[in-house]
This record gives structure tokens, sequence and C-alpha cells, in this order.
């Protein structure tokens, strides 16, 4: 089973639009939060990995949305890595209500990583300790 | 052939990241802009529906990255109704650089539509002149 | 002397720009969810005040930037009112580094209260309790 | 009399929030994208600047918010500058309502010209050319 790293998060009066809710191009910048914090946790922290010079471009980002989040609303996102193969990496979120534990929303990030130029690498052979970070949490054999 | 509305947007510089291309989450910001154009072209101004009530909330959204933008660089956004059977409608969207026809991006957002309480309706029911529209805009038989 | 209540942020990566720090806009933002935070704390928690009819559109804003913030940087917001006549209320902001306390930034913000059809309303007559709690927030009689 | 640039634009979905009208963040937003038009047409577009090596960051924003802007709402953004003396530029922006000529907000920006470690700069030293353009921008001896 993999990692599961959970992140809370309260909504922001100015990610709000005129419906009164959330608006949904919001979550892709929540889901940007809960994949720093699990990098974080995870021992892959993203500003020392680009101080390194590799970085972690998006190829593809989805959202499902099920349930609005109204200003001041907590929700608590559950983020894994869902494939893993050293070449591309998908994280997949969660995202819930704190209150009564509804699905607010779900969906998935695709990376890959690269250097300063934006260029892919495998990372097996750039960074072999990152390489092990993300297949340990990929596999569950680190608790965060 | 369904109809295809052409949208032209610059890149802001607040709209960049430090990795010095647009921020991914934008995308789909652009996305919300190329469709309020595209509803106006097609004689359904979005403005208007949610004055007489009908909202168009967000179901589904994805994008794939294809090549960054950045800051100052004018993007064209192809836009047009995918899928429309009068209870989901799939807006399908492509970016592309104008100085080269580059394709920057591609996705789709998924929409029912609703009343002001974001209650499910029946377009066609509900408002039959809209239900006309998006299907001319699917089939084609208009021209924008 | 008044109430300073300090909130804690992190510098998100979506906030940042192409010349690597966080973009100038993000302050104010960062001043809202401060203001939100030390509504709560003063015990006129800004979703409950909406819910009862009165809003606090921003009549002013101001910024002034001494120091870049990057990204994964946290920041401690110092926030105190610092004008209040029951009319206008002004929220002053002192934006600090949390590793070495350099001061980043720091501005106010000048609001009114409202109905919700944005009509000011004088608050000693329409909330005395907020009026009250206001009040005590800028003499300090409050402890937060 | 400063030369004074005209710049339109459309309020979009995603900048209101759940007051129904444009966030009040956002007016800062929208003084940058006039600056940078404003900018294009005075000669010195921002981004061949940013090549060159100069850079102009913020040193203090502020606007007064006079009546709302809602969804679709066009505006006219006139901007000039108002203050320069090689070493601080002061841009003041109005924003109109495109139907009603009705005086949204108003407010100023403060820039210094830094290199790209945001060191600051005189330029009439390091670009006479573009010391030129201000200069003749706040004079009004050019037209744009």
């Amino acid at each position: 089973m993999p990692v599961v790293y959970k992140f809370e998060r309260t909504a922001n009066y100015y990610e709000t639009d005129r419906m009164d809710v959330v608006h949904h191009s919001n979550y892709i910048r929540w889901f940007e939060e809960a994949r720093v914090e699990f990098m974080k946790a995870a021992g892959c922290p993203y500003d020392k990995m680009e101080q390194n010079g590799i970085m972690m471009p998006v190829l593809e980002v989805n959202c499902t949305y099920k349930n609005s989040v109204r200003f001041g609303e907590t929700v608590i996102i559950h983020t894994h890595i869902s494939k893993f193969n050293g070449f591309k990496t998908e994280v997949s979120y969660e995202v819930y209500g704190k209150d009564n534990g509804e699905l607010k929303a779900c969906g998935s990030s695709t990376h890959c990583f690269s250097n300063t130029s934006l260029k892919p690498v495998r990372i097996k052979n750039t960074a072999p300790e990152i390489y092990d970070k993300f297949k340990n949490a990929l596999e569950g054999t680190d608790i965060i």
C-alpha cells in the first residue's frame, strides 16, 4: 500500500467565486500544496530538489468535482504516489471535508523529472536517493 | 463538424511562476475564459444564462501540457463542444502558440446545467433555446 | 496598545513569478488571510458575520515591499486594528520572515461595514457586539 | 501633460468572489497588465527590458475602490507615469466602467529599476534610451 499523506487546508475568501464556492481552478493549486507537503514529508523537499537542479514539471492534471467547498471550510487532502517508473510519476489526491468526511474532489497529476532547462532526466541515474524515496512512497515501506 | 471558436490571449506576468513559464493551474482559467467567449459567440452568453437562473458548474477538468508558454507570448485557444446530451456537456480546448503554431496544451471540461442552488436541471425542458444553441454548436450547423 | 495577532504562512509555488519571488499581488491576499484569522481570534469570525448579513468591503489597500519572499519560505504576519470609528476600520499588517525576522512588507486595508447589498451600515447600531469586539481589539483590552 | 494609455479589459469569472464582484486583489494584477501594455506602447516592452537584464520590481502599491466590477463587465484602465526621477517611477491607474464611465478604482504603483539580482540601478547610466522613453511619457512629448 502506498504511503498516504494528509494535508489540512482552509478555503480562503479570495478562492471563492460568485457561485459562492471555491473556484474549480484552485483545486489544482491545492493539489500542488499537498504535493509539496507530501514530498517534504517523504524526505524530498521540492525546494531542495530544485536547488540541486531537478524539477518536476507537470505533464497532465485532472480533477473531478463531487461537492463544493465554501469559504472557511477546512478540507483534508489525502495524497499518494499512484504510479512511478523512474521516469513518470503520478500523484493522486482526494479532498475530504474535515467536518463531515464528505468527498469534495479527487484527481491526479503526472510529472516527469527534468533539469533546469525542462529537459527530462532519468531520476535513477541523476539522483538515485530521490528514486529510492519515491519508490518507498509508492510501495509504502516508509511511514509518513 | 462542431463549431470551433478561436480565442486569443497573451500570458500575463503574474501568471508565470519561478520556472519562468505560465503556471499549469492558469490553463484551467484560460479554458474558462475561452469557454465564456465561446458561449457568447454561440449566442448563450454565460452572464445572461446566470441571470436567468441557469449555471454550468464544472464536473471534471483535465489538461495535458505539451510546451510551456512564457510571459508576453500570445496563444490561440481553439474551443468546441465535444459531447452534449442535454444533461452533460464536454467542452474541448487546444492551446496553440500564435507565433509558431506549436501545440502548448489541450484539455477538456465537463459541465452539467444547474439551477442557482447547484441542483442539476435538464436544459431541454428548462431552456430549450439554450439546448438548441448547444446542439447546433456540437453539430456545426452554426458558424461562429 | 492594540491587540496584535500573529499568523504564520508558507509561500506556495504557484504564488511565485518568473522573478523567482512571491508576486506582489499575493501579499494583498495574505493580508486577507491574516485579517480573517485575526477576526476569528477576536471573536468576530468573518463567515458568521456574513451569515448575519454584515460584510466588510475593502475601500483601500496598500503595501510597501521591503524584501522578497521565496518559495517555501515561512512568514509571520502581525495584524492589528490601527483605526476604528464604528464606520471605517483600518487594519495594519507587517510581514516578517520567520527564519531571520526580516521585515518583508507592511501595509494596511481600510474597510467599512455594509449590508449584503454593499450599502454601508453603522455597526454600533446594526451589531453592537461586533462594535465592542473591534473597539476592544483597537484598545487592547482583549488579549488574543 | 503625461501620456495616458487606455487599456480595455473584461472581468473574468474566476476573478469574482462570493460577494459577486471582482476580488480586490485582482485590481493589483490589472494594474500590472495595464502597465505592461503601457510600456509596450511607450516603446519599452517589459519582456525586452528583462531580456536586457533590467527589471522593475514593485516598491509600493495602493488602490482605492469606488465601485465594484461584476463578471463580464468591461473596464478601461487609464495609465500614466505620474512621477519619474530616473531612479523611482510612479505609475498611476484609473479604472472606468466602459458602459457608463463610472470610476471603479484608482491607484498607483512605485518601482525602481534593478538588475537581475534585484539590485537597484540608475537607468540613465544603464539604459539611457529607456530613461528617455520614460521622461517622454512623463512629459507627454510622445503620443501613444
